[in-house]
């Protein structure tokens, strides 16, 4: 089926957000913790954060200035700082409950039973409930011209993370510490790994980075047939 | 344990580039197809396209100009057209081989076994393998000051998708069209759906949208004891 330009438009409004909001994958799913300038925490879900450089370690998040994210911009303006936090399949509902529209002074840890938790003298609120969280510092904003939606860039000051996710690569298992994905505007999903697959160069067949030797993995990516 | 800034600035760099790009979540898989002002053809493998909003329909792109997918910036910027099209676990393999550094006149279609597609006079390659095609129009670039990297924004023009795969409520099931997810540089994970959540609204009890009546879907959620 072909939808175009014209059909587009003309869907119906909340279906054409269900429909365009599927079409670039999975996402991820986090949960931005901030406090106003007086110090009232919000937690808003989001999956719109995204990887921007290692060196230094930069995050990408896009907020729509109308939407229920908007506390959590104005905080982040207002503070410079603001937390990450991975969501997990054991307090999914909990998560998603803080994208209900709750008044400022409300704060949305109480309402989801979620846990504030803090360090040092940063100044936004972690989720205790996620295993993998981030401390980030507001280094850019912007209002992106094209449909005034509002872009965040942050650097990463601090990671907690359990040890043991953390491979000896660098490479952290987020499968192993059950984080979910997100599919359109409310579809959670599980992952199981297929594999990770080694880097690709020019002329050089493709060989599984785990399990080794395991003829299971190789067939997982049907590298049998495409090495061929 | 925590990673702080300095001890992430004294990774080694691959171990560093392979622990931040794991910490923003689960990512989505797509390969970007493009032409030259030549008609010579490239594709290339990303995890960094996402939603920017859906009126008008608009996607974002991050690109390191530095990397294996120079050639595709370059040719978005020549011809101000591309498809993106979503990696399935049946060409994982090869649509993993397109992030080899090949040169700006072979053709990752080739090398990689994978096949171009062209629909009425639309100047940019589909993958005909991939169940989730979008032609996309480039409506604004620009290099992010904080490093370089390169944000391209696209606005989707056609949509090449198996129509028993979307929703009557506008919801694409990329489950069902057997869609993977990234994690970190390397690893491929295949998903399975815990369920999709009602919209949340203060005082208001969440219910899963998929299977009502179904105990197990609110199992999987955890909303019995939730919603207490």
């Amino acid at each position: 089926m072909n939808y175009d330009a014209h059909s587009i438009a003309m869907m119906e409004p909340r279906n054409r957000a269900r429909f365009i909001n599927s079409l670039s994958g999975f996402k991820s799913a986090n949960l931005i913790g901030t406090r106003d300038s007086d110090g009232n925490e919000n937690l808003a879900i989001v999956s719109s954060a995204f990887h921007l450089g290692a060196t230094p370690p930069l995050m990408g998040l896009i907020i729509r200035p109308s939407s229920v994210e908007r506390h959590t911009l104005e905080n982040i303006l207002a503070t410079e700082c603001y937390t990450i936090n991975a969501v997990t399949h054991e307090f999914l509902a909990a998560a998603h409950q803080t994208s209900a529209r709750y008044s400022k002074l409300e704060s949305e840890f109480e309402k989801a039973n979620l846990t504030p938790y803090y360090i040092n003298d940063f100044n936004a609120p972690f989720v205790m409930e996620s295993p993998l969280k981030l401390a980030m510092k507001l280094v850019d904003h912007q209002t992106l011209a094209v449909n005034g939606t509002e872009m965040v860039i942050g650097e990463i000051q601090d990671v907690l993370v359990s040890d043991n996710a953390v491979m000896p690569d660098g490479y952290v298992d987020i499968e192993a510490l059950d984080l979910v994905t997100v599919s359109g505007l409310d579809s959670y999903h599980i992952t199981q790994r297929i594999g990770r697959l080694s880097y690709a160069k020019p002329d050089q067949k493709l060989h599984p980075l785990t399990k080794e030797g395991d003829p299971s993995s190789w067939d997982a990516f049907g590298l049998s047939n495409f090495n061929q």
